[in-house]
């Protein structure tokens, strides 16, 4: 089973897959989308909606892990936000792909095991447990650590939607 | 050109189709669409986006207006009312149609001359501008409204995205 991660923002939403085969955790790829602020807002996030289908359409994962948020800095941050997480969501379901949403706490806990970890910590870890040659990028690492967190609770059998 | 006016909303959406013939502003279609609460929330999302894409197959629209609302009321509604709104902009970009933002005071003021009008009056404006037998309900008159903006604008060549 190949879990995808996303960690999803207007500007720059990060992504990471993982495959558990036997008892390791592989990373296949990981990265970020970055929308350009000069496009106008609307194609930003069909520009979204458009390359998770590309990621979900070369990888075939069977369930999507992603963070639960519903509190935000701000009124017009979480506006974008959601718009950019409606697109990632359309479009895990557009190709079946099971969603599963954790808290940001869950997430931290599962992957450092402190809830109140640094994004720095989060990195960290998600290089260790996927034997990274390099870190990635915080965006990429926070949607790796929200697929390692989803891989936890599966094996756990605490699965929850 | 048949214009789409929408009002995004993660329960309740509504839209209308409005037609320039000749002179004349004719009402095609208007009507709303309510999603389930007992549904998922990423499921009821996707609805919207298939309900969207739906009307825009049928009706074909060359234009969209929607409301550019960048504050609501508080921090949960505005990720919320993102998502639908993500997913009405995503159907749009998907169909190739033009999108056109305009402000909540910009559609009253243009539709029934205030731009602090009240929903019934902006529903019993679209009433007799469309000629409509019965009045629509709000999220639909609201949809119109945003359609007629639209309209009234591109006939004063004042159209801007």
């Amino acid at each position: 089973m190949i879990v995808l991660g996303v960690d999803p923002g207007s500007r720059v939403t990060g992504y990471g897959l993982v495959e558990r085969k036997d008892r390791k955790l592989v990373c296949l790829q990981s990265g970020t989308f970055v929308t350009s602020v000069h496009l106008p807002f609307h194609e930003r996030i069909h520009e979204i909606f458009r390359s998770m289908c590309g990621i979900m359409e070369r990888f075939g994962p069977g369930e999507m892990a992603v963070e639960d948020i519903f509190f935000h800095k701000n009124l017009q941050s979480s506006l974008k936000l959601g718009h950019a997480r409606g697109a990632v969501l359309i479009a895990a379901v557009q190709h079946g792909i099971r969603i599963f949403e954790y808290s940001p706490l869950e997430i931290k806990k599962s992957v450092v095991g402190y809830g109140r970890a640094t994004k720095e910590q989060v990195c960290a870890m998600t290089q260790i447990m996927l034997k990274l040659k390099n870190p990635p990028p915080f965006d990429a690492s926070d949607a790796l650590a929200a697929a390692l967190c989803h891989l936890n609770w599966s094996r756990l059998g605490k699965i929850r939607q």
